[in-house]
């Protein structure tokens, strides 16, 4: 197989016995050292890798800022990435602990410390949609030229500005796609409140947690929603919608945003 | 909101502003402590939480038998499950650092260790598959009245021997519904060797490894595969059949355990 492909071809057998080609796409493991301690391994799609870990960095809280990350190399030989803080007394150290504590399955990720720290936020009310724009959203995601059409299996983000796409980030995790589009917002200097930001995956508490830790006011997805992704979207009072397809859509939160200008 | 249910009810709005109900998954906490120290938090469902539990200890290798755990107490009140092994000294206290390290957003979940683990493992060749079973399969999983199709948003993976279901587990996040089954072997005292492992999630690494470690030959999806999902199989000599839907299959890996009895 080729180093550093984003989909591979494999030949599979069908129902008939029939040889057949598929795309699939790639998994591979990057092992994360930050000052020199190893951190994690991540399975990954392998595209958008410095956004992934810069984005990961953000999310867990490790570094507050872009400026703290002096230097990140990547080396596909051996499937590390090297990065460099500038205070080597950061988060870092303090944070390790706790965060690989509650970093199981991609569930408890984070979980403990931020739902506290969320507690009394409140993301603004000025963003408003409309829902002309929401279908243009709809559309534009459903036309994009992604790894996904050709090759299934990965998810993807996108960030909007209104009805404009800024990025859009697919990998083999939907943890890491939401981490490479928030990577991308510090490398752009982006703010979350004028944004929008969509997911093919389900509302998850989770997912919920990194759209208000971006102040995102609106999350919206292909996918369905879980009672807690509700239940923290209501307590940061995120505009939440879900099984948007076409020209439907659900609202499970913060109908307010939205603005129903293709009713009669 | 109802303490303990699996869905709950939601009002929302659609795309005409008008209100209507539809019922969604719980997702809770449950904050895994065994031997008095704090493990991880778990987001789940909260449906064989039991199984959940000792199939997490099994596929992290915290335990090597069921025998090893003398006791959980599961209390929903505080969202906890406390877990009291025989042997304090056992797996423990020595793997708990390495496997929270490599167990950030569900990919990296014990990859480092077990991949050497599993390098020269092979899968017996015993067990075949008659395509007029698997069609059996496919349509049992199809018709079986799971939580997903009254609320969406959640992955199941089912234990077969041949045609027959054994168990259907769901939950929240793919890991923990395999983990579920992983548990339910246990406590039902099943071999792998014998058995199918059907999962509604794609096929990556990280299942079929799970699948390996459970010595199951055979690991189907409704969905696709990722490369190193394929690479993995070919690496153990498990059959990966994926994209299984109405009659369709592909397989990735493995046919030659497959019986193909409905072609002319």
């Amino acid at each position: 197989m080729k180093e550093h492909a984003i989909t591979y071809d494999v030949e599979v057998i069908d129902e008939k016995m029939r040889k057949k080609h598929l795309s699939i796409p790639a998994e591979r493991p990057l092992t994360l050292y930050v000052n020199k301690k190893e951190l994690l391994t991540i399975m990954t799609l392998g595209a958008n890798t410095r956004s992934l870990i810069i984005g990961y960095l953000r999310n867990q809280r490790l570094v507050k800022s872009l400026d703290e990350i002096e230097s990140i190399q990547i080396d596909w030989e051996v499937n590390a990435a090297v990065v460099k803080t500038k205070n080597t007394n950061s988060n870092i150290d303090t944070l390790t602990g706790k965060v690989t504590l509650t970093s199981g399955c991609g569930q408890g990720t984070m979980f403990g410390d931020v739902t506290a720290e969320l507690e009394k936020f409140q993301l603004g009310v000025d963003l408003k949609l409309k829902q002309s724009d929401l279908l243009e959203i709809i559309d534009e995601v459903r036309m994009y030229s992604s790894i996904y059409k050709q090759a299934g299996s990965v998810h993807g983000c996108a960030l909007f500005k209104q009805s404009k796409m800024l990025f859009y980030c697919e990998d083999v995790g939907r943890h890491n796609a939401v981490d490479a589009i928030a990577g991308k917002m510090w490398e752009f200097g982006l703010e979350g409140k004028d944004l929008l930001f969509y997911t093919t995956g389900r509302l998850t508490s989770e997912m919920v947690i990194k759209g208000a830790q971006m102040h995102i006011p609106f999350l919206l997805s292909r996918s369905g929603v879980t009672q807690m992704g509700v239940e923290m979207a209501r307590n940061v009072n995120m505009t939440l919608l879900g099984r948007c397809s076409g020209k439907h859509f659900y609202v499970f939160n913060g109908v307010e945003r939205l603005i129903f200008d293709l009713l009669d």
